[in-house]
């Protein structure tokens, strides 16, 4: 892949508009636009609730970034990170069937991030936030949560999570582990990190310990940001303090989600047929072929090893399921509803090489979607039925790998 | 055109979002997305001016509207809005290749609307105002203008003058009249009325009254607004005063861009070979068979009748050209120059029932593009050649009608 094939990639951006309407003739403009719309227009002023079903904003995601932790790359700026919030769009649309537009915002003030959204509410469906900087995204994603009545995700919490709940579910089976048993180490307490811990607590996992660049966090650290001192309240309960060689020794799980390596004498003190999840791109934490002389199973974020752990797997079919039956938000329950749903999918063919379906699987963000809209009904989130018609039949195909 | 078959037209919205790239493989979603996504973005970081190659802002329009003056309908709010804009958003797709997408803001806030784009500007390429209603619409206007480096543009003031004028000028010659001589009266000084007399004055019509529902503006009136007290300093030389039927006694043009109706005595009191353009919709405020019997050429905003006074033969054309050589603004030249566009397309074909093209026309756009970009050049706010062949080789086919 050289780069002059991913810049030819990317001329012109990755989106276009389409019309699903014929305007060719007089006729079709009156309907489409003057004066057939108005009696469009005035059935939704005196109905709200018709707005779904005659404007494309039911099935739409807007993709919302500050550009302040795009990719690896860091606070590169709200214009830079669109290509990376096209391809998002793109992916919505490849995936789910969903149409989504990026909107890329020139502050970084949570104040006027959530602001903006709530002016611009009506405008979309549903709201996924995109490479926010931690510690804000937490902040942000909570008071746009509160302020929208509709799905709101920040994917590079939850998405990850999802999938990473997914396959540490799976992998726990593949070495005939109880889940909740595990001790597990989690390296970074970013917008990946905190969201991982938080569900895997809300799943049972009893001994979770979470490490930043200084080390584990624990109660009696006086330099922890809000996020994590909420964290060291939850977490580590056995109270271990020091660096990733006092957290890994004899630990179970190793989930990198942060940057930086662990040196293979590190990786040898964990305990028999242990689990490396080494998610750092494009360099693992721990390279496949050190983790495989020590661990059980091995995944990486790379697609050129096995066990994939990529946000794709969960965010279409997370959103679209959420959509389907007009949530007003996006519930822990439907989150661990996606993570089941995956693991599912895996079912017989589960082994150490092979833990999460592939990105590419075309049953995955149906199987997602369903098991999300499953859930936002019984959570009570849900203001609609999945197999609503007037719905069904203007989507666009469904998802598509 | 019955209700089933307008309702039928608009289930499920009238937009959608593709990709333009491939995204079925693992090798397309390295390019698309990570990894490759990320030298894209990178190189953005290090030079902005990438962002109009690599991403769709370059031809990406928003239309955006506070929903406090939709069509006839006045203020319904933004969501009820939506079905417009949707609808504008469809035209700018189908007659000049466009993309644009529609931004309803729950707000009435000038300073919240203006506040809003700016923290929005790089997400797309320009700025449609629409259904914005006056005389709020001109504060907005004037300062998104200003904060904004792209061209902004409210469609239902200058996209009406710009057809208009086009109108206008044809009629004259048709009645072999010179346009700057002509006793020109406006009804109506909300946004299209002011935006009329503006680009009559800038191409030196001399004589021109303007009419509110409380009669003739004129310096004398103590209870006029901001925009008014600015149109009574610039019009009406001569101090006339009094309602419709002391403004248009021996009046050469009435132009109707208000609602009401004006008795046909009063319009009887026009100059010979008089000019009608009745606008209101969907009752113009003087009917054709009434205006014939009185006027030489009549116009109306209705495609069931000769002459058609469509905003469409404009905005998609002047977008167009605007952006095809990245105009920083939209500038009064420009929409002279889309108005003459439009007179040279009416050519040899010039008839009192023939005055402006036909919405339907395929040759508008391309040819009122090109008037603009050429307009956008020699006043200084083109930023780049029309004929960039790393802009025109990702565009989308190019206007059709």
């Amino acid at each position: 892949m050289t780069s002059e094939e991913i810049f030819d990639g990317h001329i012109g951006g990755k989106l276009s508009v389409e019309t699903t309407t014929s305007l060719d003739n007089q006729r079709a403009l009156s309907i489409a636009y003057t004066p057939g719309v108005a009696q469009v227009s005035r059935a939704i002023a005196e109905d709200d609730s018709l707005a779904r079903r005659f404007t494309w904003t039911d099935r739409l995601v807007a993709v919302v970034s500050d550009g302040t932790a795009v990719l690896g790359l860091g606070d590169i700026g709200p214009r830079a990170s669109l290509p990376v919030m096209e391809g998002k769009a793109a992916l919505f649309k490849s995936f789910a069937g969903l149409d989504a537009i990026p909107i890329v915002l020139d502050t970084q003030d949570p104040d006027e991030i959530v602001e903006t959204l709530v002016r611009m509410r009506m405008s979309f469906g549903a709201v996924n936030l995109e490479d926010i900087s931690a510690p804000r995204c937490f902040e942000i994603e909570r008071r746009v949560v509160e302020a929208l009545d509709c799905p709101v995700m920040h994917d590079d919490q939850h998405g990850t999570a999802i999938v990473v709940l997914a396959a540490l579910t799976a992998a726990a089976r593949a070495v005939r582990r109880d889940l909740t048993g595990l001790r597990v180490v989690i390296s970074g307490a970013g917008a990946a990190g905190v969201a991982c811990a938080n569900i895997l607590l809300a799943v049972g996992v009893r001994d979770l310990t979470v490490l930043d660049s200084r080390g584990i966090i624990s109660a009696d650290r006086t330099d922890l940001t809000a996020s994590k001192a909420d964290l060291a309240a939850r977490t580590n309960a056995v109270g271990r303090t020091g660096g990733v060689a006092d957290a890994l020794d004899g630990a179970d799980v190793y989930l990198g989600v942060s940057t930086g390596t662990v040196p293979e004498e590190i990786v040898a003190t964990m305990a028999p047929e242990a689990i490396i999840f080494a998610l750092s791109n494009p360099d693992p934490e721990v390279h496949p072929d050190v983790a495989h002389k020590y661990a059980a199973v091995v995944a990486t974020g790379r697609s050129d090893f096995p066990n994939q752990i990529n946000n794709v797997l969960a965010f279409p079919g997370v959103f679209r399921g959420a959509l389907d039956v007009g949530a007003t938000e996006i519930t822990e329950n439907m989150k661990v509803a996606a993570a089941h749903a995956l693991v599912d999918l895996v079912g017989d063919d589960l082994a150490p090489g092979h833990i999460v379906p592939s990105a590419l699987d075309p049953r995955v963000a149906p199987a997602v979607a369903q098991a999300v809209a499953a859930a936002a009904v019984s959570d009570g989130v849900a203001t609609r039925a999945a197999e609503d018609p007037a719905v069904g039949s203007v989507r666009k195909g469904g998802a598509a790998g």
